[in-house]
């Protein structure tokens, strides 16, 4: 059997990654890896679903166990990924994504050459813009500070291997789709069909 | 305008390569490259169509000129790939399929470093002598041949970058087009779309 492929998606906020990556993991062979965190849980915050919710002192000792994939801290809080749930659920075929900000994301593609990155981009600023005002719940000055958060994401789009634009999000998950379809034909990853298709002689 | 990709397509004979390519060929903006040949036209065969059918001399000037991105002889005939009307076809933003045998589609790759090359094969070797007896109307000899030969084609299947296998039909053909698709979402292709993302700030 195949391992399974380590998708790493990133894209800023109002981009309709959520709704993207929802409708590709109706496909139950995905593991949608869930972040680490010593933050306590908010209210309605489901622990495994949006976090799992861990002490300080396990996530250190994941950290000096080696198995976090990588990790961050941010207002005295750890965040991060864990490397050895990812690694079983590849080994059991299994292709896991991981839904990750732009610096981690770049940390696990030095540490896994192998990773597929996915960069979500909106058809434009301004339209980034037009969505997040929309939402109407948030001041000027936080959708402002959004835009230029975005803005600073997306000039390290071009360090991923792929764009996918979403403007129609029918559009955007069948490039989705197509991107993992196409890397499994590659013929590194292929290597197995290949070799089977040649012994049947 | 993005330049068109060169996608270069090899397969055994019986792979179902050439049903694969006309079904992609309904999508008017690819360009199928037709090969050059100094040897005289078979009947039935059409200028243009199979072959585009040239004197010695003009082949001999076309090589002199720089003009063939690959070719050999073979049986005193020459047999080549113009590289002229692929790099306007590809200027113009079509995308140029160049069908063509293994030896000629490793020399490409090494001209062209950002050739797509896709190898069709069929879903086993068995099944390939099956659909090569069905037709009927080769001998034995032949057929044994053939089967020799595309074997040893298919090693040579892990030198390109993507394997279509051809199972069912319609499989390999969304097979076909996912790699294509992929290809122009990967961040080096798509590096337009995204300056044009951004620049609409």
């Amino acid at each position: 059997m195949n391992k399974g492929l380590l998708i790493v998606v990133s894209a800023p906020s109002g981009c309709g990654k959520g709704t993207i990556l929802e409708e590709v993991l109706k496909d139950k062979n995905y593991y949608y890896s869930v972040s680490l965190t010593t933050r306590k849980p908010r209210e309605g915050e489901i622990d495994g679903v949006n976090y799992c919710f861990v002490s300080n002192d396990d996530f250190e000792k994941l950290i000096s166990e080696n198995r976090m994939l990588e990790y961050a801290e941010y207002c005295n809080n750890y965040y991060g990924t864990r490397n050895d749930i990812i690694e079983e659920m590849r080994e059991n075929g299994r292709d896991v994504i991981l839904e990750i900000e732009v610096q981690g994301a770049l940390n696990v593609m030095k540490k896994c050459p192998d990773a597929i990155s996915i960069f979500v981009l909106p058809p434009s600023v301004k339209e980034l813009e037009r969505r997040l005002r929309k939402r109407g719940t948030e001041s000027d000055d936080v959708i402002n500070q959004r835009l230029a958060k975005a803005i600073e994401e997306m000039n390290s789009a071009d360090k991923y291997n792929y764009i996918v634009v979403n403007n129609a999000l029918e559009d955007a998950i069948a490039d989705f789709k197509a991107v993992i379809k196409a890397e499994k034909l590659k013929a590194d990853y292929a290597k197995e069909i290949l070799d089977e298709v040649i012994k049947n002689a």
